[in-house]
């Protein structure tokens, strides 16, 4: 399981289009990507107009589908226009220890691993 | 459903224990805290030693209850000695159009919501 997350910073005014655009954007992964079993974006409890997306594709080749899937390449240049800052991206990987007492079928069964 | 990240950054040297200790936490979590359907560590794919918590509490009671259990107040004073730097916390709350085409309760099956 690949876990990325994203922080996005948004303009002030921009975020009713960037919430509607996101919205889009997770309505067309869960419609289209079996291999995405958490694609969520939520917004900051403190800090005004940030916001981030958690991700999670059970592996690099559900990633390389969602990267190369056209409603991402139309989402993207529709997006940067409206943020006050650089995406802060990071990817991650799981940690043995992450998740211990989950036998590994229970976990998928979760879409935790 | 609140959202909270939490990144930490590890002494060289320190991996180890830190995975020990955070794993211990994860299966404490999984075994005690129904309100928590999510409590995932990863380790970054580019910065060595970052690590992320994704956390999901299903309201501000389970969230209260993880903060109040006695594994937690073991776990911290001994996980930060072994941190490079202070811990990055973050708190999200989900977005309407976060999840538009998910069924409340199809969400909350899947602990999204």
């Amino acid at each position: 399981m690949i876990t990325c997350t994203t922080v996005l910073n948004v303009n002030e005014g921009s975020e009713e289009p960037f919430e509607k655009l996101l919205g889009e954007l997770v309505a067309n992964v869960l419609a289209n990507e079996p291999g995405t079993p958490l694609f969520q974006f939520v917004r900051s409890l403190t800090v005004p107009r940030r916001y981030l997306v958690v991700e999670q594709y059970v592996d690099e080749e559900a990633l390389a589908r969602h990267s190369a899937t056209e409603y991402l390449k139309v989402f993207v240049p529709a997006m940067l226009p409206l943020l006050a800052a650089d995406p802060e991206l990071h990817s991650y990987v799981p940690v043995p220890a992450g998740d211990p007492t989950r036998k590994t079928t229970d976990n998928q069964d979760r879409g935790l691993t």
